[in-house]
């Protein structure tokens, strides 16, 4: 086991109807609120009037910074920070999924930030940034951002798509019933999110952090007993729950206590994939991540240990070639992933192999992924996304 | 799944060497130091000098607060206090194991306390109180009070022993280095007060909080795997690293997200136990658990399914009838604790019935056990207490 600190001040209120605490939580920050949301479901489920209604009640002065894209945008980013400045604006309030939350997390630390160009923030090195307070209400299950300190902005005109850190939320309210009207296809695709998060954790070289490997499972078990119930069920409060629950516990750092990091590869390469097509996130992470899997596994077969308990722990497999055994597992979740209606293939995103030279190159600038699980060149990543092809 | 909230300002440095951020951690708080700490067992391991000689170096003021006892009592609370407020303490470093931190914990709320009885605090309902800051070196893996804002005190001269919620931790420093030097008995114990954690979590109605009782299981399973490497080679480092990390992570609310609670019974009865007999805590907790477990499965069958699903996921047992299944998962659990070298009976302990009906009566107090996973009576306790006699 490795060295690791650990600390998230995020509150979380988790349940049905944990809104009626949303002025107490709001209220010692102050009174002017920059109301973030993305494309207006908000506004056809009702939830968009009800916080206005509450923040109104409550006597809270409202701006609103709608619009927000998935994927977020640098665009995004910079008119919020202006509404803040203008406004004068004391706290921030996301409603939506992650890319709401990770956008409202860049205009908090923005509102601070001292250079002319918000990208040279977004780009640079840093840690959590002084930052405006920011309490969201989360409306999909995926990214973990209401329970991280980080957020991926997007910039289309340079085809970039950069992770950093910002703030953590003050407080997250996480009513599994704000997922309800989550299509299938988004729901999907926001479990995958968790499982890649989950992959990204458990895929480590450390072999003994049991209590880090064990969540992991539990997460990967949660999410695979879950997601088919609410695709069947949109409504069935417990398996929306549990996504919920488990959406926040994977990016706690809680998977990755005491293990060597991964570095993140499947994320790496799927930002590419979304900084050239804006394709969403959840998806090319389950493209990717059974592909890499494989890719890995057959350059270095001195990693097949991990898949081996991967297939025996989280699919319940078992058998006596561990080549046989790791691949099945990797299967499973291939099947899993396609099952739960993820197009599986860049082929069906109308993807083809024009930019995967460059994203390649940028992935893996630095050399960063020379430094993960198993070690990945700039070929093996091409490899990778032409084995996503179809 | 039932509502939760759900935070933990403390920060975590976990793993060897972490004492180097000892006076980076504390220098925000000020420059006095309470530095609270038990019987002297950090004096023969050489920890008191290499704290002593870090303050000194980095120019902090030291007040000593040694001599804190396993069952810390409401005179050390006292004692600490008074030197608090004597000599203007900034911030109290507690270097010890549960007793240690819980004793300074209330120290750290008993310094604002306006009573002039610090035993109506302990006794009083209230929540986490204004405190001092705390911040810990932990050398024990068991309460988890290096990760929740709880502590329990004891006043002997009323045999009485209360938990209660003071404050949490600022930063805990957790290196398990530090429990090399426990002994086989201190080890065992700490461990069945972890696996009484979970169990007092695991042990609910809810059927459907999948990531709790994941991650309880895997607590479960990572103290059975643990604890006899860390007995047969006490400076096994991984074994003693997996035993520190759940310690932490068992009492920090997440292994009981969206559970009804449990009520905690078998701490209400073991606190009767030390109350009247100061007996190790987590040796007590051994004694009372499975033969609770028993008790409660004959009095209410309907609670069986909790039992197959510990005896299957934890013990990894199987078999067709159900109530052979439960009771099999037990008689491992009790065999565990018992190869582990604890004593497990009461009678062992020179304990007798004298006060059976007394300790039964408190630890009953308002009925509270009435509310406990399977309700208990006085005089279900009573039993209980008995069949731990042999």
């Amino acid at each position: 086991m490795l060295n690791y600190s650990h600390t998230i001040p995020t509150k979380l209120y988790f349940g049905k109807g944990q809104i009626a605490k949303l002025a107490e939580i709001l209220r010692p920050f102050g009174r002017k609120v920059l109301l973030a949301y993305g494309g207006g479901s908000i506004k056809k489920t009702g939830l968009y009037d009800q916080v206005m209604d509450i923040l109104s009640d409550e006597g809270f002065t409202v701006v609103e910074c709608g619009g927000i894209e998935p994927n977020p945008r640098i665009e995004s980013v910079e008119r919020g920070v202006k509404l803040c400045k203008e406004h004068g604006i004391d706290v921030i309030l996301a409603v939506g999924g992650g890319s709401t939350i990770d956008c409202a997390k860049a205009i908090a630390a923005g509102v601070y930030y001292e250079g002319d160009d918000l990208w040279q923030m977004v780009a640079g090195r840093h840690g959590i940034l002084k930052a405006l307070p920011l309490v969201d209400i989360l409306t999909l299950s995926a990214t973990g951002s209401e329970y991280d300190g980080g957020g991926v902005i997007s910039n289309m005109k340079i085809n970039q798509k950069l992770g950093n850190s910002y703030t953590f939320p003050a407080a997250s309210i996480c009513d599994p019933t704000y997922t309800f009207t989550v299509s299938k296809y988004q729901t999907a695709a926001g479990t995958a999110d968790i499982i890649s998060h989950t992959c990204e954790e458990y895929f480590s070289r450390t072999p003994d952090s049991d209590l880090a490997d064990g969540i992991c499972e539990t997460i990967f078990r949660t999410a695979i007993k879950n997601l088919p119930i609410a695709l069947a069920e949109p409504d069935n409060y417990s398996a929306r729950a549990n996504l919920m629950s488990i959406s926040s516990i994977a990016c706690s750092g809680i998977p990755s206590y005491g293990k060597q990091s991964s570095g993140w590869p499947c994320h790496a390469m799927e930002h590419e994939l979304s900084a050239y097509y804006d394709i969403t996130h959840g998806v090319g992470l389950a493209i990717l991540t059974p592909r890499w899997m494989r890719h890995i596994l057959k350059k270095d077969p001195g990693c097949a240990w991990r898949f081996v308990r991967f297939a025996k722990n989280v699919w319940g497999l078992d058998g006596e070639d561990e080549t046989e055994l790791a691949l099945a597992g990797i299967d499973k979740l291939e099947a899993f992933f396609r099952e739960s209606g993820i197009p599986m293939t860049l082929s069906e995103l109308g993807i083809g192999t024009e930019h995967f030279e460059a994203m390649a190159a940028h992935a893996n600038l630095g050399g960063r992924l020379s430094r993960s699980f198993v070690p990945l060149t700039d070929a093996d990543i091409v490899e990778i996304f032409e084995a996503c092809l179809d």
